[in-house]
């Protein structure tokens, strides 16, 4: 069998979702590749050294650039924040490696365009992390929907709603700095939502946002380099969030249906609570990611005296996925989406497949992203179009 | 147009009940009889004059034998607490009139007997006010199991959580007496579960039953004839309670399903909670009388990857009783339930058709109810049978 | 005790709803006033008639102006079609009747504060029928609030979700008519929704919206004036929709918050599935019309361990409106949100207080509905304080 | 660090799941134990080596008793079929081995007994496989029971309802054979619920239950020595089942608490809808295993008009387990019941502590299934009591 030697670029929170998806791929499921978890790389020697350990990695490095330079390496995932994103993919697509990249792709539009131009000219796997097209209840909408089931799409309606911010005392972390983490709960919880509704609905084609902070400045003192919480910094000064604790955006699509998008960091009492629900001619789906194992469906096709949504409970056989997990009724949890991503990828590059969401998904939703942005500073719509690069290819 | 005069016992909670049932009869269906609200009856002549104005009463009475020997009344109501429903109903039988009486039928199931053969021997109209059967989500319930949409009936699982008394202060009421109320919890909820279970699946053969009194005296100084909560007494003596808090059994069907019923009215935080969940070999309905517009409906013969528990709002028009009512999604309450019992009733002796449930209904319902009263005695398995009178008519 | 006469203009679906509210209040509250349900009154002679005896109207008219001439009519409620809201109201008050207007409150914002200012000079009680600030959930939501539990407000989040006219071959009726109903899903659903965001939040500053009329065209032949559904015209021939059918539009408050608001007619197996949701400082709520008896409350106030989501059923003593109705867990239907308003109003009417909402928080709901459809025009956001009209009063 | 070399007996369904836990330990946790996945073990070469080395295990055994007898093996995990317990885990007792036992304990009370006599004997750390007990919602439903916040315990209400047999089709399996499982539903899911009761509620007093086998005969063909499904024999030939499909009982506990309880395996629908639900004098809790990052609490300590029944989302870090998996809102699934009780099992052999649930809780448990199936059998009440063995120790 074949061999993939995997070099994972951040040991936080990625770092510690994507370790465990490789380690399980081969638990749950039977790859058609014998690949191995080769080196964790990260800045701090002591804790990426001890991360390597509990994680499971044969070796660590401190230097990005020692993995992506290393011939043995032949897949490299980047779960750094963003700011870091495209130097590391271009410099591992130049040395001809496998690229799989967290969201959201890029700080820019333009540095995503880049991105996909040299992973394109390398000729190697790319593939962008939208988990959430991975959780089988997703995978169930969107074969209901191939399927036909809910006919011509009308409405996506998304939000995507946490709370961990809302106490002004929590500290400034890097997820509220621009220069890290590009942009706050747009890039972070709207990329995702931007993403499961072109997979489900189609292109968009124009956009018009809002955004707010509501807590303009902070504690300094939270983890500003790549963690979630973990406290570094002196507590009694104050500095700026630099990034949307909210955004909110209307949408047209290219197929005629509308839709309403809303993050935020702000919603108290959700956790993460993920919602989408599309509405069709002939039925409707709606999906919310704190009850992951369950899709909603309702079909105008049933007899009429017994419609009515549907709790699907997602942990069949016969559902995406659920074959290789456990008997029906026993749920699967959120680090599941990167077991599922592990194990697509892993194929995909056993097979010579083209992946799906790849670097061009996630250009596609950058444009989004970067479109909603110019709509909120120009206080008007902003067609997706006059974003886009057109390639000679 | 044909009249019918009616003439109610009660004036408490379920005299105000069986009062806004005949006057949005008329607002809301299209009767096949002119009938008119003529009198109202109850002891205390300053309430029950005032209670028949406010609910729409022609005249009041004092003396329900008034009512009964009256040549203009057509129709006696009797809502008032069990230990008298056999005397008046006997009465009004025997005096030619048509007899819809509240549940549970009788304090026994000699009484309730007795009233079977003397409305029979009447030849008059006779409904027992099971009127859950009138919610319109448990009439889907009842279409789905006659349309052999769940097959063959295994399990019935049915409870009824209350817990107004939960608080040991609360004080003693007339239906925790059992000389006037017959038993508690039992004969309050578990008659109305009895009544569905028959409705919905068919007949008991053998019960075994367990009973409680968490709280075995409680203060005087509730109402102690008919009415929910109004405080008359000392509150400084405690009094007996002399029924049931809580009342659960096991039950063998004739057709082979098994049944588990409880009522308790110490659930704490469960207010009117009347659930009942049937699984047969096709399929399963769910209900909730806490959310009585909606029916659970789950059916293997869906296509494997759909199937879910559908949550049906049942108010569209196809559903029995809702073309009357507002337009789909707008849900109707809990009083309607008697709107439609009171409207059947009407049609039902328009048209001179068998009422379902009927005092027939009334008795296989205290049949049970008293098995499970000798089970708890005997603390083992009653058949229905060893109970059943065999009337040769 | 002092009297109060009633006409009512309008006798199909709001003419039902009004007139059972009227029948009602004496059933379950003590008000303070007399009334008597006088006329009714309506255009076909035939229909109203019927419509008078089957509502309880003493008399009934088919010409609103001999109603609003007559002394003996001290209340004219409108519950006709928006085209004729402004015309009735005008003349209803200049013969110094009370008024009780439909939502919404006129085809356009000059006519709703023409209204106003003509309800103002005659000195008269005016009310605006947002029936919904009358659901005892919101009610509690509104106390909540008042209490500071929620603490400062972030987010309004309400969509109204409705699919009646998902199919195409549903026919024209009046509230697709322009020129009638003056705007589809917006005039309808989001006043609604506008109307309880500005009760429970505040003042909306600017907005930003886009509208939708997915099926352009419909077979004619539905009800022109004033009903739902019935079928009067030539079904073959094709008629204009002029109306939107979805309509989204994104909000800040003047007070910080910022809302997301969505109304359609296309949410395939939404029914009538009005929710609002706002986030605060301290807590959150979160209200669904189907669920109408139930409040999601959030509060950060409790210990960490124990913080989720309450579902509330509203249905106990202490809950506003629900003293007068049935014991804790029996819930009310839809038709009672009009109860509670003409209560509300009779007692306002009787003590001379001040009514809320009235014909002021029309015009103000209305400025909001016609900024949104000023920024769908020039496709960017409108400031409310740009349409205000500034009386010197 | 000390170390512990774990030998696991069965590779299936158990086998996977347990497996994985001890994976996971060191993945999530910062166990006191340096421990090693040291040997697999099971009767077919083929498929233990596969699994063995999947599961990532050093080495693989087909004799159970090598195991045991291995001088490198501290801890024998026994996921086999019930027959096989006893036998194993008294040998690897004896042999100095600590044990951790799949629930239910055996296949006999007796049985269970002397197991729990020979581990006390040797002095051996020993622990039975009720999971449920390490939900993190069942850790907070211990927890907030412990802290007082339903006071005193009045009703328990469990069922657990599955549907994988509904079809008659579905053929034999070992499940199905009293010899190899000892019982059906009962064993099986009851076991789980008695579990659950004891470690909430307290200890039972009596019991009275019913039991029935729905579908009596079955194609051979099923999986008949340790899986779940998969078919090897004859399927043309009828095999017959000797085990309950549903059992159901009624319990009275020593502290006065009644309990009502339900297994099946045909409530079509129902995949693993394992629920319990506890009243007590001041509030209530509720869980559903279906959606087992969630619990219901109702308080009445909370002001009267904010009632109601809680949703907490048990993924706060101050969540029992959860500060150890992922953000707030971020769901875990069924097997990290698993992982738990592997951590829980490790520290308590590190720190020489006794370990909840053990044999003796197995064998309470057993006391209780027993106790059930003599009730059936002689049709009335039995008393645990009367089947327990006195030890003098």
């Amino acid at each position: 069998m074949a061999e993939l030697n995997i070099g994972l670029i951040g040991y936080k929170f990625m770092g510690k979702a994507h370790s465990q998806a490789y380690r399980n791929v081969n638990f749950y499921f039977e790859p058609s590749l014998d690949y191995r978890l080769k080196v964790l790389c990260g800045r701090n020697e002591k804790n990426v050294k001890e991360a390597s350990e509990k994680y499971g990695w044969e070796e660590y490095e401190t230097d990005w650039r020692k993995v992506v330079e290393r011939d043995d390496i032949d897949l490299v995932d980047i779960g750094t924040p963003t700011n870091t994103h495209k130097e590391i993919a271009i410099a591992a697509a130049r040395a001809g490696k496998h690229v799989l990249c967290e969201k959201p792709l890029a700080l820019s539009l333009a540095d995503a365009n880049e991105m996909l131009r040299e992973v394109k000219k390398a000729g190697v796997k790319h593939m962008v992390g939208f988990t959430y097209r991975r959780v089988p209840a997703i995978a169930l909408a969107k074969r209901l929907i191939d399927e036909g089931r809910i006919g011509a799409i009308h409405h996506v309606r998304a939000n995507y709603l946490q709370d961990w911010i809302v106490d002004p005392e929590f500290p400034l972390v890097w997820r509220m700095d621009k220069a890290v983490a590009g942009s706050g709960s747009h890039g972070d919880l709207n990329a995702h939502m931007i993403d499961l509704a072109r997979y489900l609905c189609g292109e968009f084609e124009e956009v018009m946002g809002m955004s707010k902070t509501f807590v303009k400045e902070r504690p300094d003192g939270g983890d500003m380099d790549g963690g979630l919480g973990a406290s570094t910094g002196d507590q009694a000064k104050l500095g700026k969030v630099t990034v949307d604790d909210a955004t909110l955006f209307l949408a047209n699509f290219e197929n005629g249906a509308i839709g309403n998008f809303e993050a935020t960091r702000f919603a108290t009492g959700r956790k993460n609570k993920n919602c989408i629900e599309i509405n069709g001619s002939k039925g409707s789906i709606a999906f919310n990611f704190e009850r992951m194992n369950e899709l909603q469906f309702f079909s105008k096709e049933d007899e009429e005296h017994i419609q009515g949504f549907r709790t699907i409970l997602v942990t069949e056989p016969c559902h995406k996925y659920m074959s290789s997990w456990w008997p029906a009724g026993h749920i699967i949890g959120y680090e599941h989406c990167f077991t599922h991503q592990a194990f697509d990828l892993i194929e995909a590059i056993a097979s010579d497949q083209k992946i799906s969401p790849d670097l061009e998904d996630g250009v596609r939703c950058q444009e989004v992203i970067e479109a909603v942005e110019q709509s909120i500073e120009k206080r008007g719509w902003v067609k997706i179009e006059s974003l886009r690069e057109h390639v000679t290819s």
